[in-house]
């Protein structure tokens, strides 16, 4: 694989150019474009670049609407609704979390739920953010049915990552982001595109068959949960709560729906924050989980979950990106 | 392995007699005896009459106050702590239940803290008394620090369980009720008891090798987690939701603490309860919902998770316990 070279300014503005040529309003762009380059800097490829075609796709097509204007909805005393109005993510979120972070810290703990939004983008951003005013954060999303509960044989979950974040104060946050299946989609895509095999467990083949080769899952085949029933419980969980929890599709139904013009579905997204300060009634909260996450850190083959992201951002130097992918960013960005 | 046959009223009062003569005053030895009895009503026998030595001897030690009158307060418009005062939990969780439920239909989501309570019971009574009362509903708790992180070798979690519910109006509510670890301790402890052994992968003996042999790992031996890496961030993200959040101690400090009684030690516990009725905004949330259940249940080799107990529960005939374990139970009720 041929790289080349791009700081991080670069690649802001490619993303930023291709979307402007699509269609995309400024503050649409530019929130795309924050979400794009700050997953290449921390070293996130599956959600870097290589989804600026699909959002280019879903412009072009007419599914996601450019222009859309996110519109905060009061709910009830301690929960908000996020309509995207057809809207990429990333503008609504960032709506999404200043709101759900100033109820959470008012109320101790609070839930947005997001609608009508099209997310095709990690979800640590969320949660980090969240974490970053001293909240506790946890959000999923579902996609379309790719993958299978345990036992059965028949896509009905999305990927369903599950992002949660604890508030260090002082320091990044501790963030996972982890699709439910054995592999996220786009690392599969990914590893089909790099010629790559993936571990036995991940997925079937079109005839139901165990396969290391993620071209034959990608196209026709189908994803296993991660973890056996247990993450398969998990998998439901995110199912239902990304979906029905907060009135929108569930992944078999979103599949139905869709265009397929490879970019991001419609679809749901719940968000949750508690104020560990409120709800511990502990001033020292933070010391207090700072002593136990030493101890994690400093045993021995342990890394903390996000820690690699935020080692990859202290890099503030040009990322060698795959030259035919930078190669068709700059065709759109044209 | 021989059998008593026992009905559930009978197990009820055995429970509660064995309870009172530790001293035990009724209202919490009843809240103790009926966790009990529909663990084993509902097949769940390892949080059944197995535990009952245990709830004695934290009695007789001292360390659990079986005349303790927990209390709730109010912390912040939608959140609320229950001080347990050392009480088994049952009782502080009846309580705090219904307080939830009622704060979380007003405010759509709500957050309860319980300190100082000991927990030695399934998760899944607290998920399900929520969801039937509409709610969706997450809990967890952590222990003593039983499992080693993923990588790691050295044991920092509890073995942390997490249950979530989600309400089915009109049935049981879909619960799921798991430990983050690969086995459930009770479930290691009772396999050791039957002489059984446990599949490779749920843990090491005292010299850090995998082993089968479930009395290894239990004496001087370590779990693991479940499913990977990401198993083990459940595992992390239960073990600071159920102390640093709540204002509880972590798995490692009640190890340190705990007097090692052979009871639960003491502990918190967070529960989580969302209302979709208000957060989706849609009066058919349920309909919508049971539309993608039935998928599920009716697929090949796929049952949803609690389905089981649920099926346990309606047989209201007696229950075969082992022998054994009814004659420690009846020395104890003399």
């Amino acid at each position: 694989m041929t790289t080349t070279p791009l700081t991080l300014d670069e690649i802001y503005a490619l993303v930023y150019a291709a979307l402007r040529n699509a269609g995309s309003n400024d503050v649409n762009a530019s929130a795309v474009s924050r979400t794009i380059r700050n997953a290449e800097r921390d070293g996130s490829h599956s959600h870097g670049l290589f989804r600026v075609a699909g959002y280019v796709k879903s412009l072009k097509s007419g599914k996601v609407d450019g222009n859309a204007d996110p519109e905060i909805i009061k709910v009830s005393p301690s929960t908000i609704r996020v309509d995207a109005k057809n809207a990429h993510a990333p503008l609504a979120l960032e709506r999404a979390i200043s709101a759900l972070a100033e109820l959470a810290q008012a109320q101790g703990i609070a839930a947005c739920a997001i609608v009508r939004s099209h997310h095709f983008a990690a979800l640590w951003p969320e949660t980090e953010a969240l974490a970053e005013n001293g909240l506790v954060a946890l959000t999923g999303v579902n996609y379309k049915n790719w993958v299978a509960p345990a036992g059965g044989r028949e896509p009905i979950f999305g990927t369903n990552p599950l992002s949660f974040a604890w508030p260090r104060p002082g320091k990044s946050p501790l963030v996972f982001d982890m699709a439910t299946s054995a592999m996220a989609l786009g690392d599969i895509q990914i590893a089909a595109r790099d010629g790559k095999e993936v571990p036995l467990g991940t997925g079937l083949n079109a005839e139901g068959k165990p396969t290391t080769d993620p071209s034959q899952i990608a196209n026709g085949g189908i994803l296993l949960p991660f973890g056996g029933y247990k993450g398969s419980a998990i998998a439901l969980m995110v199912e239902l709560m990304a979906s029905a929890m907060v009135g929108e599709a569930f992944s078999y139904e979103t599949a139905l729906t869709d265009n397929n013009d490879g970019g991001p579905p419609p679809g749901g997204q719940f968000l949750l924050a508690i104020s560990p300060a409120i709800l511990s009634g502990n001033p020292q909260w933070s010391t207090h989980a700072e002593q136990f996450l030493a101890k994690l850190e400093n045993m021995e083959g342990v890394r903390l979950p996000g820690a690699r992201r935020h080692q990859n951002r202290l890099d503030t130097g040009p990322r060698d990106i795959n030259s035919e992918l930078v190669e068709t960013v700059r065709e759109l960005a044209k």
